[in-house]
């Protein structure tokens, strides 16, 4: 089989490097000259390519942001595809991404999200098992064809994830509590820092504690924003789930409610209980 | 040289297996009598003992919540112990110690707090490289003996730890950013999601970056409730400026600013380049 990867990034690269013995061939496309150089002299990729190329893959990732892998839907929907191509997008959120894809390829697209990542992007951060015994969540299987489900699970054990089917909505509502916001926590905790006066001093006594906090907030912005801009609604609904508890602990601080607290905090511990 | 541990959790414990070829003698104490049986069976310490072996030891350590620091530096200065005697603290706050340790065992005491730790608690957590290339703040050193500075130098520096030197108020502020708060970040962001109807089936989802935000949600809830009372007024501080930033992010969102929001994350981004 031949693969067609389109975005050499973190996810394009690192599942180009787990596939490298699953695919006949692997071709890499990607706006950014650079990337594609990158991703072939890194031996990411068998060979760089054009949209062209995609026309006679078996399979097609997209490894892009969301608007990207809309418009390229909209792009593939023209060509004359082969009633059994495999195209598998990674996007963050999965709303959207079906609601605006072509009928006519619709069965060909098995719409997923791998829960797996670094905080840092670009062909030089692929890693070979970024996708090892992570979650694959794949959106709305009943509209996918039966035969493209299928390679693409095959593909996901190949890469030893595990696989999670979801309603997309559900799934970009889960997505907002899981990471979305998470990563506006870590920015607003690193951006509360920075605005100290006492910055450098300050950062000397970071632990492991803070360091695990502040991670996220080394992520690429734009990118982010993207994910942000997709999921407005899910993101603001959780944001305020969040505000509302730190209000809460503030508040039982404020008013020396210490035993209050404490039983907060005992809920806070369950979490990793169910996780 | 004799040492004397007064609490075998994470912190004592760990410091009792890194220093065993560092000491000719450790003697353990805990009002926790399950905890003295546990650090014997698992060889952190020589012996266990009480308060009366604090007089003949030649080093004390305080790895016990603040209230007990200071409870047991009372007892302390009521005891006949030599002039060359160390105590070193590991209290989460300094001020409050320092303010109240008795003026007769001031130059006794090296006012420390080593910036490291992990979620777990009790004498089965102790883990021997816990201080391993950590950072120990040493508070209002001119107050400490010269001979008890050096002596706790030294230990430290046997410990491989970077030691800094800081006010006491500074550190508490400090202290209360690096740590004290984002443990108040991540117990929200639990609870938040522990709020939520589907709870189980969103944590399925959970990924590393999600893992890392949550994990200090795993704490002591006892333990944190006592070093949130002593720097109540530097953690509501530092609360507020994490909301604040939170509060700018959730307003972009709502209004559509998505240039200045990747502003604001690319600010962000600067914290790791200080850290």
């Amino acid at each position: 089989m031949e693969c067609c990867i389109v975005g050499l990034g973190l996810m394009g690269g690192s599942f180009a490097l787990a596939t490298r013995k699953y695919f006949d061939k692997i071709i890499g496309i990607d706006h950014n000259l650079e990337h594609k150089k990158e991703a072939l002299n890194l031996g990411l990729i068998d060979k760089t390519g054009d949209f062209s190329d995609i026309e006679n893959s078996d399979v097609i990732i997209l490894a892009i942001p969301i608007r990207g892998i809309i418009s390229t839907l909209k792009k593939i929907s023209d060509l004359k595809i082969n009633e059994k191509t495999t195209i598998i997008d990674f996007g963050s959120t999965k709303k959207t991404i079906i609601k605006e894809c072509p009928q006519n390829i619709r069965k060909n697209l098995v719409a997923s999200h791998p829960m797996a990542g670094t905080e840092y992007s670009g062909p030089k951060a692929a890693i070979k098992d970024l996708y090892e015994n992570k979650i694959m969540v794949v959106c709305n299987k009943k509209e996918s064809g039966d035969y493209q489900l299928e390679i693409a699970e095959d593909i996901f054990k190949f890469l030893k994830m595990k696989i999670k089917y979801m309603d997309a909505e559900e799934h970009d509502r889960h997505a907002a509590f899981i990471s979305h916001m998470p990563h506006i926590v870590s920015f607003s905790l690193a951006n509360a820092v920075l605005n100290q006066e006492d910055k450098e001093h300050i950062v000397t006594l970071a632990a492991g504690g803070f360091k695990d906090m502040s991670r996220l907030a080394k992520s690429n912005p734009h990118m982010w924003n993207d994910i942000f801009k997709e999921n407005k609604k899910n993101l603001l609904d959780s944001i305020k789930a969040f505000e509302s508890e730190l209000k809460k602990a503030k508040e039982m601080i404020e008013n020396d409610k210490w035993e209050k607290l404490e039983e907060w905090m005992k809920i806070g511990n369950m979490l990793h209980k169910i996780m």
